[in-house]
């Protein structure tokens, strides 16, 4: 496993899944903390949106990443589930951020409004995820998709589920 | 993935972006049956989530696509994301095939409910889009994404706004 | 309006609560199918919003209303919250229709699409729920909200948690 | 017209429907804070849900409410209804209050998430609505429901499209 962000040069340690019993000792901070430092190999999701987690704080997560040529639909501009993938994940993030060691979760549903196209000349985006409300099993998170003006391009609510592992 | 997907010849050709002059002559359900046929380049994202449109009527779509460990979140099941693009994918299209040339649209927002998760081993998957209501100005449609054995993995809703082009 | 709702006698009688050892006894289908013949009281927001539950199948349910003057917005159309009172009704229902004695559920999140306005010349309206998926701890209805034409006003979507009562 | 908030007293003066010439002549936040004055009568849904709107910025708008006996479902606990009409109506509302005279708006979609329970001793509960987004054709607002401790009750969020009235 890589012990810094420097280390992920290589592929194959760079991405990558986090074994359950290592998920499982961690709280959620601390382990999102290990994905932004580079201290755990990032989603292979990551590599397909051309992003990574960049923030992790109790409540909060943030995404960036930058859409490309790839990302395009037939018309031309960014795909709309390029933007769903950002927002998902940093409200499921988010909600991961406030649970505790032997706490899981499942997103339930997803909900996005697209307020402006993305294209390909778009550059770096962000996208930021706070938790709303976490209680015994159900939790809620708000998130916004920005351009690097600050510009507000989408934004979305989560439903998960909190269980435990 | 579609039989006529040999026909699109070499890669580059394969996927693309159709300009809009193009675009604006045809009726919807024109565009996306030359997609599925293979008469006109599919969407760069397609090779992104690995899938196409294979089917196209009036007023439902359906794309197939088969998710991989690229797809994959920390957790080791496919990225919510993926299944929110596959939707988005079937809900916009279907709409789209219920509009005549001339009229374009984009979409507002789309929701999806998770149901079942995915892995890398889930195999191929379909996910059929079929419009609710095709107004002048606003069209709404639903979608279900299911497993090779009909399973539901997750379904979602969208809202369109629908404009002269 | 339902044919038995004579047979619930005085106004004090119709409406009422159901005692939570009597929910717990009762299949939801077996409960909802009471409510249907007047064999228990109906819930006091059904006055409210001038209508009641009138069919109860296995994951099925059907509630018919009257908008009145008195649903009225500001502007004369029939407010949102009428709408979404009579979708959140069938759906809710119908999930709690596929329940066993012993489980209950509540409503997670309700999403309703408003296709045509409302006005207190509409006449009867129908509301119609149907689950679409129940789980072991998440359950999933969707619901239309029709005129006596059959024309289509709104559609929704429901998620319910489940648990033991 | 009553010109007073007092001069409410009559309930034929108190709550009525705005012509609409007198709507298409104001902006959005004229006419909401004629209603927040008495200035105009306030919507007959109103009187249906006990409440009232109390406050209205540009972008920003609360109501204020308290559920009784009435509102109450079968099981015993405030509709789901409810909850969704206060949301609908402060989700609305803000986006109306970002309006220019002559410019309408329509409820597209809506969406609530429920996190606690409201009896009807839950008290007087405050919905305020924050536009996120307004845009030429689509507005985008959220919403919280909270009791008078500040508990958070529901939260949603809405889509509205303009139009020139």
């Amino acid at each position: 496993m890589p012990d810094s962000a420097a280390s992920r040069g290589t592929l194959e340690a760079r991405y990558g899944v986090v074994p359950l019993e290592q998920v499982r000792a961690m709280s959620g901070l601390e382990l999102l903390q290990a994905l932004c430092d580079g201290r755990l190999p990032t989603a292979p999701m990551c590599r397909v949106f051309n992003g990574d987690i960049v923030e992790a704080q109790f409540g909060r997560v943030v995404f960036e990443a930058t859409p490309t040529r790839e990302h395009l639909n037939v018309m031309g501009s960014v795909h709309g589930g390029y933007v769903a993938t950002l927002l998902d994940s940093c409200l499921g993030c988010s909600v991961h951020s406030a649970l505790a060691a032997g706490q899981g979760y499942t997103t339930v549903e997803v909900k996005v409004n697209f307020v402006r196209g993305l294209s390909e000349h778009t550059g770096p985006v962000r996208a930021e995820g706070k938790v709303i409300q976490v209680g015994g099993r159900i939790a809620t998170a708000e998130g916004r998709l920005t351009d690097a003006a600050g510009k507000l391009l989408a934004h979305g609510t989560t439903t998960c589920l909190i269980f435990a592992i």
